[in-house]
């Protein structure tokens, strides 16, 4: 329900366990190295593959997707150095985003998020290692990716990306990573407006019910989004130089989104909770108005009837039924009651 | 609905897209110089003639109106060294309010916000770059405009204003875009002081489609002037020199309004919220008053009717029936029933 | 209904307009001059007599009544060079508390009130200009005056009064508009006493209305009190050197008295809120007991009727109207039937 | 109602008047002084004997029960050099608990607290004012105490007591304070438990007022121990000598004590509003079950009730009748009717 | 009903008091020393044979279960320097989770927590001692123990347990409890799963009690996670040097878990408040239905009767009742009025 794989106790601080779902095969890995003149992008078949590359100076980002094969990424670990604690996290998926600053490199976590029938939200955990020489990132599938973007833009050469560092790329990441909110914001966007068409039109308990989704899939987004700014604030923040000045200006921009993010998030909440109100008053109106109905009607029909009763009764002596007018006497009755009901419910307001 | 527009993700940082309404059109730009003793302002028709002027130790204001013609934005940013974040936020309208200090200049970025129809606000985005020779702003559309009452000063001379410097005529502009709240203000005070003599005398269901959409208007409102206040204390704390310390009491005086103006939302979201309640308090209480009307009604003559019904039998030997004074035995039956029922609902203060 | 004057946009800066209300009357001018050995009050019928009074090493006081007449307030802010904004802002009334600092001034804003029904509250804005050889103090209308206790000090030199400076006399000012909180508090405490009583006795719609009066004039004390909390905790803290070392216990003092006001408007909010939900509550109860009510006897009797309308038809043949004792076998079955119901209900607990 | 005082506005700061409700006799006055091997303790039967004592190098503690005595408390006052401002908060009794930091002592106020009948809470105010060489305590009356556990310590010389000084004794009276919380808390929270018990059996309105009662009791609760910890942490982290190093991890620990009471508050007062959420929902719930039994039976009778009301019409000419058979096939009918709103309720779920 | 053993006032500070349901029986001991190289784990009889142990360069971890035996704790905290303050902590239970900084040691206080039946959670509570030559820890009963898994690791020689300082494995343990939350996490996961499953299918007030229940063991998780975040960020910004660098990152790991529990028992919170609108927001629904089936056939059939009523009077003139076709022009009178009635309740959607 959560998405979340719990932490199983008594295991040791620092133990890598492949996540429940993973598939058990070698990751995909991919190396590109730029700098502002060249580009290569090279698919690794495998670890020790990876292994044997040079640092070259240029700028090198290693992606690999798949979690299934801990041994594989417990050798990249300790090749690169990274600490075991951050490796424990990168399998844990389903973490909270948060940066770690280690001795030589900082560890970053964020979840991408799709919305693929603008209802229910999907997550996927990202984790990044920037270090002076190399940006790591470990996707948790190989089938999504939002990166494209990032590297067709190395590939043409367009933007800033290619003249600048690891950090600017690890921005560039991040910021993709945080554009995907602004797609699925839109779809819940535009379900709060449909549904808030209807609740004005017809409501009905199925709305409350997708409300309810809706509240819940908010929540998780806001879960997400809310520590994402202490991510990108930390490192804006930066004084360990893993950072450079420039690329700060682009991290406060970034930054600046997830807050713009945030804004919408807690706009939609309150919409929704707009709505449900709303809802519920419209059901109380409602109740009230049906209520008037049966009301109006009871109270003006039964002492009617009542008196209808007593005139069909069988005793043997009513001297009413001998009146040759006492019919119309008493319809002359009866439509006065019912007058004087009508009169009393408009009296009220009620009709 | 939440008039914003959606960064794209996968686009590079610092593209410049003009916003999807926009008219392809040149911007209207106009040039405004001043000091003390003198006053010029010129239309000016094409960018090439805007990048032709020289700062001629004036007070110079340059005003941009319209957001289309993407190339002319970029021609003018490159030429007064405008950070290209700042140009794409310029573009990107529907930001939330905020300052940002780049290494010569600030950007900030506010809201202007009417109320045409006493209901619902429209927004438009002003940007302003403020930098020691020169103050640049951008909107949206040439049509609507803040800053008339601001110009109208500049040329009559009134005020502090031709005797001072950038720094003081950006702050007359934020200080024109934060008055127009008041008037929206008081327009959305005027509606609820209307709703609320409505709300006591006649409550219905489509008052609280309207108090949903008041709410709804107050949040936005409210996620306009909660960072503006933000905007104005940096401004006022500024430490890079481009605000002067004189300047800087009118800052902080524009503040204070602002803070007002964020007491009055909070204000009437209580108001809204305290009317929700009581409408539905109210409800609750006409749904108890009907069911009361109901069930002395029904609950007094549903067992004369029964009564009655036993005497409409068509049983050929029914004793009572035969009764010569059968009739009124009956009859003062029902008559002591109704009447104890009366007692026993007055007793429990239902009529 | 919000009593607030709101800022009229497009307007210069520092522009003073007198409020609407207003009339159009030469101030009230009151002079008083003290130190520990003499006392002088006088009432000085012009301006130009006020300016032309000197500093005669005395503690002297200017009270201002009445904001009709801004020529000469505007003659009397530049004899005493307060600062234009804040003389906009004495005119402004409805302003937050408040307290700024320019350069040889301080300038305050309070805002007294009264409750004169024991329902509504109504306010007057008090300014005061706190400088090292004057105190000024400007008032909206002659009529209300919360300062006379403190005359009546000064003048019988009781209490520490004559023997301190400017700075004392501001306190006390300022903690003659706290107290004044008390006995308002004092009343609005007595109305949600008799109010909680009249719930839990005899709840109607009326008493919601009040309640909800009653609230907003809660939410109006409390944006009122709570600024004043900070405009006295700002003095406290003065680096300026315009309030004394000695005074500041007694600002504090005066602090700890808008904590406690605060305090109390709290409490009296979370009991309004308390009684809201005990009247909801208490609807919904007695809404179920009518409804508890309605149900036993309709439900008892509806059935039996039934029974009854079934031997009131008239076929021709019906077997069981023929038989003798057809009628009281059907009267036992009824009785059965109303026992069993009975029986159903009471094991509901409903009666 | 809420035991609350209220300053009178107009007095001069520092004026001196016993409680209303105070008795005007003389305080009772006791004197205990005491070192590592002495102890003694005198009954002073006037002000001047207690003004003629000197100090002798032990620790001496003067609590004074019962303030109708303002002139005697104001020659204490002058003796020992207390504030004005003080001994006026002494007298103001149902201060929020603070410390005040004066020139030589600190001023302390307290509120102790009984619960006599495990439902209403009594408060009284307990002053202290802790000098270098001498602690003086002020209580409202002398009949109600929780020093006495304190003093017995003393005489038997148990504990750390007699070995510190003044801070320590203050430390132990302000601890003696806040543990009378605790069996006041445990008395509400086994009338919480008896509450929730009821009402999962037999919810009624009067359980309702209860509550109300219940969470006001809280709501006092809290106003006196939010504060107290705020005076706690004062002294813990004070910095004037008058607590000594080895005093200070005692009132970390007392500190500790009030959190967790504050602790318990807030868990107490969230279980109150959870249970007036159960009843509300437990109240919907039954008016649900109430409703569903009034329109199963008026639903399905009401249809029957009619077709027997045709039939017992007496027009002269109704050929069904005269069907030798029409009454069982009429009952036929009606069985059917009968049967098949049975199974439609019975789709519903309603029976 | 909270756990919560209050302190009894009137006792001194630091009295040691057994909890009032412990054995009366001594404690059980057991030491643990280890280095890298060599691990052994003993029995301990009795406190003497404790107390004659001596350092011998290793880690030393001594585990006691059990306070009944006041005397013995008295005599391990005189011999091993424990502040009494912190015993009697270590005695009166339930606590808040906390930590300590005495002179020479750090007094951690956590509590362990269980979930047997996947509703109602216990917890016990576990006292730490760290000092720089052993780490002290206590239990409440032998019975129950998180520690297990940390002694399986040392006794193994995994992970780096062995190659560390008492530090690291305070912090192991810490780890332990804080891992034990997410189990019971996983559990009150289910339960929400399943109840909000059978909330959307078949919601009865028995599902709003256990809500109630599950509320306040969320209340209860969520006060005893709060502080152990604190416990936790404290010991990470240690400045005594017990805590050594290089496992001050994995104390950060912890921390991050128990920020991850918050997390989730904040989620699971939210999702039990929405549970409960949706349940009342159903109730409602469903009351309006159950109304609206009601007032249909109710106001549809009640004119009817009373038509067929009138027709069933016996007066002796009656025209209708003679006119051939009267019965059948009724009828279609009655057919009429039914038709209409339906089209009406249509026509505001109520069928």
């Amino acid at each position: 329900m959560l998405n979340r794989r719990f932490h199983t106790p008594g295991t040791a601080p620092a133990t890598l366990v492949a996540p429940t779902g993973a598939m058990v095969a070698p990751p995909t890995i991919t190396l590109i190295e730029y700098d502002a003149d060249s580009f290569t992008e090279r698919h690794i078949s495998n670890v020790d593959e990876l292994l044997a590359c040079h640092n070259n100076g240029k700028v090198s980002w290693v992606n690999i997707d798949g979690l299934g094969d801990v041994a594989a990424l417990q050798r990249i670990g300790q090749h690169f150095g990274l600490h075991p604690l951050a490796l424990e996290d990168v399998l844990n998926t389903g973490q909270r985003p948060k940066v770690e600053e280690y001795t030589d490199h900082f560890f970053i976590v964020s979840q991408m998020l799709w919305c693929e029938d603008g209802r229910s939200v999907s997550y996927e955990q990202v984790s990044m290692f920037l270090k002076a020489d190399v940006l790591i990132t470990i996707q948790e599938e190989p089938l999504q990716d939002v990166f494209e973007p990032v590297r067709a833009r190395l590939r043409a050469g367009r933007g800033f990306a290619r003249s600048r560092g690891h950090d600017y790329l690890a921005y560039a990441l991040l910021d993709a990573v945080a554009d995907h909110y602004f797609p699925v914001l839109e779809r819940v966007g535009e379900t709060i407006e449909s549904m808030e068409e209807r609740l004005l039109q017809k409501p009905g308990p199925e709305l409350i019910n997708e409300l309810h989704a809706l509240k819940r899939t908010l929540l998780q987004m806001r879960r997400c989004a809310w520590p994402e700014r202490d991510v990108l604030s930390t490192l804006a923040r930066d004084v360990t130089g893993l950072i450079h000045e420039e690329t700060r200006v682009f991290i406060r921009d970034c930054y600046d989104h997830v807050v713009q993010i945030m804004d919408v998030i807690e706009s939609y909440r309150d919409m929704t909770t707009g709505m449900m109100e709303l809802y519920l008053s419209s059901v109380s109106t409602r109740t009230n108005e049906i209520m008037r109905v049966l009301t109006v009607v009871s109270a003006t029909f039964i002492p009617l009837t009542f008196l209808a009763g007593i005139y069909g009764m069988n005793f043997e002596y009513m001297p009413e039924l001998k009146q040759p007018h006492g019919y119309f006497v008493l319809l002359g009755i009866m439509g006065t009651l019912f007058l004087s009901m009508v009169a009393f419910f408009r009296s009220k307001r009620w009709i």
